[in-house]
């Protein structure tokens, strides 16, 4: 038996590419899922100039289970995200922190002549997802990886009582607001201008403030200090604005992939004892919760549909490095 | 009845000065203390060149009760740091996290006629501690600041499961040691040289490494990844090499006072899932627990004694400032 199924790649060149993956055997664990949707991530952006088969929010139909399988059926909806495998024996996989196994197979590293931007995808069981029933696939698709990374660090640090900021609202920003207001917080949104405004309201939030042009935050009007502030932007903010409205042991979780430095007043973290968390991704448990909690209360992300071809790719990912997409692309044969 | 003494304050010109502290009566919840001990830390400096009785880490007997009060009786041996006072009314106080009442009465900004390096005292009872019988007034008086300011962090955030790193052996490294080895925590030291190798091993360290001249620190042998990381030096270390040396989900507790800025490489802190703690004090519970933990489990700092006179202050004050204090300075009228 051989599989194959068209891929869509990176090149060489940054220009999106068609390839082909085949594969002779499913070997243990390993199942066959063809795939009906894919989201698109700011980090396949980062696999453009690679010969890499693209796309880590995968959703498809569960097509032949290999040996050793136990947790799907033929036909079952499913979908998967960055991370293709961890070890299972290290000290982050015993913790429940899976997601920082060193060993991990992942995208971008592992498996790279397979993505979720294809026909077809072969992977071991343990770390696909059973889609709820009350999750379309287009809306699960953005939650494998951008839903994950920023349903965590919310879970870990959020209490129902806090008052939540989140800076941006973008892929990442448009779900940790609807992810906070669904898990009864108070939602304060920052946003460059006021053009996403309502949208921002609609979506959960309960105060809105643009910020670009003002040099002090203290005057933003903030009715009340912040406890936990979610950053999603593109680049890191001025902290020393955002310190001004803090409250006292206030949480920062900035999300936004950066390789600069992170350069912190000093004195006043210390002072005002805030913590600053580092997160990525999400353990096996907490994405099915987070995949559970989605279709149980709601949150589907804003998305824009384009066809899974090679057109349809090369237009969304123009879209999405235009910095206009809104908020999630995905791409799929359903249309 | 006039309550009056002699104090040791700062000047204008950075000199030590003589002052005195005179009240005419004990007013609501406040008592009258008999200073016996009193540490110096590192915070005094910064109120040398002002007008300020210093002195915050006071050993004292009881000698008087004001109206109202309940805590302690006459003749109590108890101790203070560096709060007098908190509001009890707002969000800090009311979640037991009152070091961060923004209301607080403190050291340097309130009561400047009095410090612990004097006679007496008058304060409320409320911020005032029960010296545990199994500790001595000299062992006590240097953790009322220091041993508040480190026992928060490594209670909160290390288990006694952890391997944990403890940056610079000083006032406050020589303590941050002797804590996490008495919670049974596997501790792992770093200093500049091997001067104090043996010393912290003493102490309880079960590895210690000299950093000064190593420019890569995976080199530097150490066993096994650092989980919880303590950093007490006079300035921030260089983050990039001992994030070389940390376990994935590392807690970073900078206990330093610099007024600069800290600089992160991010992505580390983001892939690795770190966490960076804001800390300072400890709240009132922790306080009290801090020192019964010490006496119970025989905690007690290093210290060098000098007479509570104006040339003792001054003796003791040169000898901080020169970085020769071996650890903690305390100022005492019983020798």
């Amino acid at each position: 038996m051989v599989y194959s199924g068209t891929t869509f790649t990176g090149s060489a060149s940054g220009q999106v590419a068609t390839g082909t993956f085949t594969r002779d055997t499913l070997k243990e664990r390993e199942v066959l899922i063809k795939i009906t949707h894919s989201g698109l991530c700011g980090t396949d952006l980062h696999g453009l100039h690679a010969d890499l088969a693209l796309g880590h929010e995968g959703i498809g139909i569960i097509a032949e289970l290999g040996p050793g399988t136990s947790k799907f059926r033929v036909g079952d909806r499913i979908g998967w995200g960055y991370i293709h495998s961890t070890c299972g024996e290290c000290k982050s996989c015993l913790v429940g922190r899976e997601q920082y196994c060193p060993n991990k197979e992942a995208f971008m590293a592992a498996n790279k002549d397979q993505g979720s931007l294809g026909e077809i995808a072969i992977f071991k069981e343990d770390w696909l997802f059973k889609i709820p029933d009350n999750l379309s696939s287009e809306h699960a698709a953005p939650l494998m990886c951008g839903g994950a990374t920023v349903f965590t660090p919310l879970l870990e640090h959020c209490k129902p009582t806090d008052r939540v900021g989140i800076v941006g609202i973008g892929g990442l920003g448009h779900l940790a607001i609807q992810f906070a207001a669904r898990m009864g917080c108070e939602v304060i949104v920052f946003s460059g201008t006021e053009a996403k405004r309502q949208e921002a309201l609609n979506m959960g939030a309960h105060e809105f403030y643009a910020v670009k042009g003002v040099s002090d935050f203290s005057k933003l009007g903030v009715k009340k200090p912040i406890d936990r502030l979610i950053v999603t932007t593109a680049s890191l903010p001025d902290w020393e604005q955002y310190f001004k409205i803090l409250a006292v042991n206030a949480t920062i979780i900035p999300m936004t992939v950066s390789f600069g430095k992170m350069e912190f007043p000093f004195m006043n973290l210390l002072a005002n004892g805030y913590e600053v968390i580092g997160s990525i991704l999400a353990s096996r448990q907490v994405q099915q919760e987070m995949l559970n909690f989605c279709g149980r209360n709601k949150v589907f992300p804003i998305i824009e549909k384009f066809p899974l071809t090679k057109e349809g790719v090369v237009e969304a990912v123009d879209k999405l490095n235009s910095g206009n997409m809104r908020y999630r692309g995905v791409l799929t044969n359903e249309i």
